[in-house]
């Protein structure tokens, strides 16, 4: 098991628990295992949470039970509030990816963070939010910006593991081949082009220059393996010898 | 109604139409709005989908229903498949952030793009995955990287979403009081100093500078708005007050 130092997630009065099963299956997606639930209305503890949560059981079953929110922070150093209405509290605001920075500084640091989520419903109480050094707002479309409570969850949780992945995408699927020797493509370049000058398509002199570069540019950007060029010269081929098995039945 | 010109979400043969209302209401969170359906094993024009779409309903009844893949993504230009395991094909790899990022430049060029999801249990066709230009996958937890598909849908429509916010996170809530001018603050740290040195606090000569100095940093750091100066002269009135009141009736 990868192991994280991830901020706690923090779930404040949550009202169903098919949405602390969801949260729990967003966490894990992205690594994080420390939940914390504030008064609960109904028990984590149950199949409609388990399958919600879809395989992340590890992550409800740890999970802790606090009467206050300060009880459930009183161990954390960073806290932000998640919060999509304006508070008008004097307090920095943060963006789930400004966050993930900040929380991947203290972790550096070995400062435990976590993340405050209110209830479905009404979202945390400004008493809550006093308790975080910062509020956390995920830019979304001003016109329709209810966000469910687990997806929430999972953009925080997302951006977290995002800031931590050092590497970026691979070029291409990984296990393929890499692109052939250019040697190989120019030699499938050459069998074309002696067959396209056979069959006369190429056969106006003055454009023929311009033509072969378009076709050439054309293979070029696919970026083709040896196997995939090996497949080409059998297509060409196998269309010319099936042409001049038709002239020859013909002729 | 802000409007976009976001990819198509293309959900290919999707078993449940709660997720597909879960991920009508991801997409117009990030103002996606063109949803399209490969046959859908479901109505997705049913209570449980409406209930799901959490008000999202334009984007259900606008949603539009193919046979098959080919013909659900025929006027597009640029096509991301989403998988997450490994198809051994050759094609290019996008992260959401990376694939946002070409889709903002394919919308400016004016070219529509789509990105194709597969079915909740199994994940897209290889035949499927073969009609799209690149392949989108999600970096997430190794250990347990089973999104659900409206998660899914959620963040490739976010990274779409905030590839297009220009704009970084206000440093404060907006509507509040900006930090105060600092003379107000000088002022204040003025009050509390001369109360400090009248009440003994500083009286050990040789330490008093740093200790006004950490004692200013301290209130430095809070970004104090007048408001907030007013309240603080306020509280440090008081507390000499009742001590003096106090000290006169012990007298």
């Amino acid at each position: 098991m990868t192991t994280f130092q991830g901020p706690a997630i923090i779930l404040v009065k949550p009202q169903l628990s098919e949405n602390i099963g969801t949260a729990a299956r967003a966490m894990l997606n992205c690594g994080l295992t420390d939940l914390r639930l504030v008064a609960p209305r109904e028990t984590w503890l149950q199949d409609r949470a388990f399958a919600a949560a879809s395989g992340a059981d590890r992550v409800l079953l740890g999970a802790r039970v606090f009467d206050t929110t300060a009880e459930a922070i009183a161990d954390l150093r960073r806290v932000w509030a998640t919060t999509a209405r304006n508070r008008f509290m004097v307090k920095p605001v943060d963006t789930p990816r400004t966050a993930a920075g900040a929380m991947r500084a203290a972790a550096a640091e070995g400062l435990a963070a976590g993340v405050l989520f209110g209830p479905e419903r009404t979202g945390l109480e400004n008493d809550d939010v006093a308790l975080a050094d910062t509020v956390l707002t995920v830019p979304v479309n001003p016109d329709y910006s209810s966000l469910n409570l687990a997806q929430c969850v999972l953009l925080v949780a997302y951006e977290w593991f995002q800031a931590g992945v050092t590497e970026g995408p691979k070029p291409m699927t990984k296990g393929a081949e890499p692109p052939a020797p250019k040697e190989k493509l120019v030699g499938f370049f050459e069998h074309l082009e002696r067959e396209l000058d056979e069959c006369g398509f190429l056969r106006v002199v003055e454009k023929r220059p311009t033509m072969v570069r378009n076709i050439r540019n054309m293979f070029q950007r696919a970026h083709l393996t040896g196997q995939e060029i090996q497949t080409l010269h059998g297509i060409v081929h196998e269309l010319v010898t099936y042409r001049r098995r038709k002239a020859e039945g013909e002729g």
